[in-house]
């Protein structure tokens, strides 16, 4: 098997994918590797955190066809890592035509001995509409099944396509899975990102992962550590960036939450070995050439950094908290990442039942299963009392405790996951939507013990969201 | 002028502080030096970026009193970079007592050659009753006097302290600036960031800051990277750092968003010059000593990229924003900065009026200056028209719009800040404040254009909201 799950969190994994030079572990992001401007030495790569690079099959088609059929493209590049190559599908969706067939650059990507190759995918763009996406996607399957034929030893990554249309993208989930790739990668939205449109974005990851539940999804052409956590609690596990050398040609600094211009910085937002020794003044008095080697190096150590801290995050069941934090870099991720409360079996289905933790970030906190998962755990309670005394505050002794988020935590669950090891803020400072929650909770309980009686004591906020409750309840307001 | 003012956003602000060993751009970080257990040596503090250092005067005072009174404490440390001495009231507080007097202490100050001196100040313990803060507090200020008369070159550092007692700390801070220092330090708050009651911290700076609007304001014994952005933007400028060593001897790993224990890390989730060389499981494996400079030159680079991110912030108008993702490391500090909407006047005062960006991070958003001028600002739009057209949609023709949060955006002012700067998640993703608070501003902005009418055309989720305006309005629903 040359795919394994090791660790999972939310919908986010870490995975052994073997490859044949080697063993990548995901999430990994592949540099993007333009064979002609060697910008960055591929080999130095391995330094800043690459496990696998990514190059361009149809510009070295183009380019240094004699020279690669020699050497063969690790020999091109220098460089002993996995090497993906770009089928010149990215060219067909800038100049509308590229000059190579779908078997001839499948063929020449297998004998310069790609470890993945990709066949020449049509790129349907956002919005386009359904019938010519439609199109465009039997062209790719069709091309997705001339390229199982002839795979040979490389792995095959198989792009899922269908533009901004969820069910299209299903489909071409659907159909790529029935033919059997490697790695599936989501295609074409590059123009998604460019506007923000993080929603669209995260629905079709959202689309795509509902059926490809296991299988490694790679996201075409996000190489920005903005989206990275967000992606991969979705169910990506492989990127590849051009952005760390685009964006440095452009004087543009990468932090996980947004770009900066260098002319605009005044202190260096980071701890990488670059941002540690020079100021911005100083870089910006550089020679463009040294400029943007700095830059794309700082560029390179904060997508590196941010994988890693991403990993960690899965592996101590963390993720949610990391996401919860990142999306604040910008309101349409706030809104992408809210997208999941339409998605909560797929999320379930997934999410580890146990964490070490509950932090509360905001609303979109309440939607994480265990909240859900919470009041289920409450059906295994059973009182034997026959009034029950529940309370908002936990100086008052009680049976039950009400919580944000949550709801009723009855005494012998308090120390137990999730509610005993849950940091949420005082009723006071807490949004609304989670005292409602709690306050709705408390009532479905309430009404799942029907016969009993309740003595409900409430005190401070919670007066303003305790009401309505079923009857044989008896207030008591503090 | 020893202290200038240079940029400022929310309550935190860059200056210019002159010292006898040069100047210091706060915010800033003194790194707590040993005088007994050279850890990383001083003069190597500088490369990660201290302008200042802190030593204890006590310490020095029983251990290498000949040597230093000949050698001077730069002498002793053998460093040129501005040093504040400790007076010993911190082994007060560990201790109850210590033995030596504070003109004894502050004399010794003198003499070795601290920029800063601190006279022996009473470190009242959080949750003292009053009378025992009030007393402590009295022997303080006379303890400030006498170092008042004492100082000679050095620069006066006046401790803050009141214990929990709000009106104690304010009566602190006013009586110390009576004295006049020129720098006033908050104390004693260790014990209520250890135990993560940092909504207790928040109101004694926010107390203190409303009475000391311009002077330095140093936060005693804060070194956790996770506090920084929350304690400048209510209005810290200094703070001093123990934690990078007493961590790192403990291995543990400071992030922005809280401690890591080294044994519990799989992944380095940082980019500083150590984290981008090694692995978890190699540092691990390193010798107790390598380790320990291993984490806390780790704690180093990460507390001062925190600083830099912060004065970023600042001179980029993008506090507000670094600070509302800051404060999702622990509920505790949402519910901190939440109590912001108690000191409205108070951060209406300092926050600058024009900003290039505003981006909506959580309910917190709500109480920014800029949505409240935002209210003001619409007193000065006049309608010629008897009947104004308002849209919760932007696709329908209106006079007027509603988003989130602001509420109506007459069309003049879609493009001014702060409306036409804000970036807000739509109406069906964002928090129900969010839109309370837009149909509030709405209704009162209906009353005072009374006499007009009002066409008001609602969408999707608003619905649930827009309801209950004045007379003379007409609803469409779409």
């Amino acid at each position: 098997m040359d795919f394994e799950i090791t660790a999972k969190d939310v919908l986010g994994r870490i995975c052994r994918l073997d490859t044949p030079h080697g063993r990548i572990e995901t999430p990994a992001v592949l540099p993007v590797i333009n064979p002609n401007i060697p910008f960055i030495p591929p080999k130095k790569m391995r330094d800043f955190g690459a496990q696998a690079l990514i190059t361009n099959a149809y510009i070295i088609y183009r380019t240094s066809r004699r020279e690669v059929m020699a050497k063969g493209v690790h020999g091109l590049l220098e460089v002993d890592l996995p090497i993906m190559t770009d089928s010149g599908s990215y060219q067909l969706m800038l100049y509308g035509d590229v000059d190579v067939s779908n078997r001839e650059i499948l063929e020449f990507q297998r004998k310069i001995g790609s470890d993945f190759i990709i066949p020449l995918d049509i790129p349907t763009p956002p919005d386009a509409d359904f019938e010519t996406a439609k199109k465009d996607l039997e062209i790719t399957i069709g091309r997705e099944r001339e390229a199982k034929e002839l795979k040979g030893e490389s792995l095959l990554v198989l792009p899922i396509q269908g533009s901004t249309h969820a069910e299209l993208r299903r489909e071409s989930a659907l159909r790529a899975k029935e033919i059997g790739g490697d790695v599936y990668a989501i295609g074409a939205v590059v123009p998604l990102m460019d506007a923000y449109r993080f929603s669209d974005l995260a629905r079709i990851i959202l689309e795509v992962r509902s059926v490809l539940r296991v299988e490694p999804i790679h996201l075409f052409g996000c190489g920005h550590p903005m989206v990275f956590a967000l992606a991969v609690a979705l169910g990506c596990d492989l990127f590849d960036s051009a952005a760390y050398a685009l964006y440095a040609k452009d004087d543009r600094y990468l932090t996980v939450y947004g770009t900066k211009k260098l002319s605009e910085l005044q202190y260096f937002p980071c701890s990488c070995p670059n941002c540690s020794k020079m100021e911005p003044e100083e870089v910006r008095e550089l020679e463009k050439g040294e400029r943007e080697i700095f830059l794309a190096e700082h560029n390179l150590y904060v997508t590196f950094s941010e994988i890693r801290t991403i990993k960690n995050a899965i592996k101590e069941n963390s993720l949610f908290e990391l996401v919860e934090k990142r999306i604040r870099a910008h309101p349409n991720l706030l809104s992408a990442w809210r997208q999941i409360k339409d998605y909560l079996p797929l999320l379930e289905s997934s999410d580890p039942r146990i964490k070490k933790k509950f932090l509360y970030c905001g609303i979109e906190t309440l939607y994480r299963p265990a909240v859900r998962r919470h009041l289920e755990s409450l059906k295994e309670v059973e009182f034997e009392k026959e009034k029950l005394v529940i309370s908002t505050d936990f100086g008052i002794p009680a049976d039950v405790y009400l919580r944000p988020a949550f709801g009723p935590v009855p005494v012998e669950l308090l120390e137990c996951y999730p509610s005993g090891h849950a940091e949420i803020p005082e009723a006071e400072f807490v949004e609304k939507e989670a005292l409602e929650m709690a306050v709705e909770n408390l009532r479905e309980f309430m009404v799942s013990l029907k016969g009993k009686k309740f003595v409900v004591h409430v005190s401070g906020r919670w007066k303003e969201f305790v009401k309505d409750l079923p009857e044989d309840c008896e207030y008591v307001l503090h």
